[in-house]
């Protein structure tokens, strides 16, 4: 493999290499302090009574989850937080620290790390969490490894992929197929090459947003399944119907291309319901309740009893784009 | 860089490229499994009442961390524990859980994944301990990220760096310098060469071991600081040091070479005492005390105030070896 190579928007100052470890962690602890960093373990602030924790993970390879060409350092740090603090909220769990783990090569600028730092923390602030930890080393693959933890108080029940109900319905929060279609324009136009008015699609892949505690929200609204749509909107209701040993049926009106999706599908001659279907990394909430759909959440759909061909249906049909991500 | 190549021991079957993600992942959980594991993210059992989550971050890169070569993929899997769960201890608190990562290459055999699995379950086993979540993709380096979720209970503080006082004894529970004794070694011999009454600190070094519980057994006997040997020992004392605003002085006999360091030492015509003050990844714990020695703990040393030149004396004077491990 080729030595990876930084874009020159990321200037020509010092490296990794040149002002070595104790420098770097000053860097990134500027960016998104704490002080419960810089202990052999960060212990978190004591929570409502028995609170429990949550936790999850996240590794990104440079060239595989994200290009030094497309996404800025920050976008990177944000994309990085919010991937994680979706799979906190789809416990219906309240975000509250990340550890930071790099692997960087030696030649790797500091201000790439300076902006990673910092588009984490940007992320970092609308949760009010903190940056508590973390690890680097020198490596050859530039790798980044996020943990997030979150806290899940009170009695309700944590939101497991196993919850959903025949008579429930589905809803969502949050955009489906924008973040696919913004890397379709990225592989087509390249960064800077993108029509403006598309740019927000591109936006919505190189740093996605959420608003911060929907999944709470859900919680205390009486919702029993939740997930997001990190893999393929099929793929993780997929996992949903399978664990809950139901059928999950999508109403393909309430998610159909918006006149956004549908310009960027025209203009790449492709159609765009693979985007919503198959694309992921929306990390958009995907819920069932019983109830009204929760604030912010639009119903998608309905949970239905289970039927041998299909976990997942669009229409009552078997959807047209059925695929995702895969790591190999 | 070249690609990575895997020794021969690992056979020849089936690769994670041949067998895909999910298969991987069941193959992870097969070694080591969880009712947690499986969902967005994991919710941990409720500890005792108003039990805080202590968490830390340690990433390991082939080739940097571990050879291939030197280690079995079960050690790799038993260090990548035993480092982070130091860490936990470091702080008083009881390991209970971590997360993996995985970039791999797609030529990885499948038995490195399993071998990798079944040393993290060994650890894990003896603590109690869950692996209930994390990661794997694809990249062309092999990197492994291990995250530690401990908990700690009761009233009494957690054992930070901080909190060192003169009058205090320093106090230490394992093998100091056998870790790089056995890089040393290993590095001369390479692994099947290490003559047999040595292999104590290959073993040391590829796979070290921690006595369960010692953290919280020091907090309960009244430690005040705490950390471990991970990155050398004057560095790790001279952390505790400063952030405690004091001088800790070893008694050079307390940590002397016993036999089996010094016959090491005079096979490869080296000082051992480099591999007690320099070498790190013994993951021996450290603490201070006013009172007795905790059980299990020996004392190395005593706390005093601080002056300008050292951090750390031995005897008094200026270590003979103060360096330690460094990133970059």
């Amino acid at each position: 493999m080729p030595a990876l190579s930084f874009p020159d928007s990321l200037g020509h100052g010092p490296t990794v290499g040149d002002v070595g470890e104790f420098e770097v962690i000053r860097i990134i602890t500027d960016q998104a302090g704490s002080s419960l960093n810089g202990d052999d373990a960060a212990v978190l602030r004591p929570a409502s009574p028995n609170s429990r924790a949550v936790v999850t993970t996240d590794m990104l390879v440079a060239g595989r989850h994200f290009q030094l060409d497309w996404s800025t350092p920050e976008e990177i740090g944000q994309k990085a937080v919010v991937q994680n603090f979706a799979d906190i909220e789809a416990m219906g769990a309240r975000p509250v620290a990340v550890l930071l783990a790099i692997s960087a090569p030696p030649h790797t600028p500091v201000e790439f790390i300076r902006g990673l730092a910092k588009g984490m923390n940007d992320r970092l602030e609308e949760y009010s969490a903190e940056l508590v930890g973390g690890d680097i080393t020198s490596g050859d693959a530039l790798v980044v490894s996020v943990t997030a933890i979150g806290q899940l108080g009170g009695s309700l029940p944590e939101l497991t992929l196993g919850r959903a109900r025949p008579g429930q319905q589905v809803v969502a929060h949050g955009k489906i197929g924008y973040s696919a279609a913004g890397l379709a324009l990225l592989q087509h136009f390249g960064r800077d090459g993108v029509p403006a008015h598309l740019r927000e699609l591109v936006e919505a892949h190189c740093a996605p947003r959420l608003t911060p505690g929907r999944g709470m929200v859900a919680r205390a609204a009486g919702a029993t399944a939740m997930t997001d749509n990190s893999d393929g909107l099929i793929v993780d209701l997929s996992q949903m119907a399978k664990k809950s040993g139901v059928r999950l049926d999508i109403d393909s009106s309430s998610i159909a291309p918006d006149e956004l999706l549908s310009h960027a599908a025209s203009v790449l001659g492709t159609d765009a319901w693979q985007w919503i279907l198959s694309g992921g990394e929306d990390h958009t909430l995907l819920s069932t309740t019983f109830g009204d759909a929760p604030s912010g959440f639009r119903t998608i759909g309905r949970v239905t009893k289970s039927r041998a061909d299909d976990l997942v249906t669009v229409d009552k049909k078997t959807p047209a784009f059925s695929d995702g991500w895969r790591s190999f």
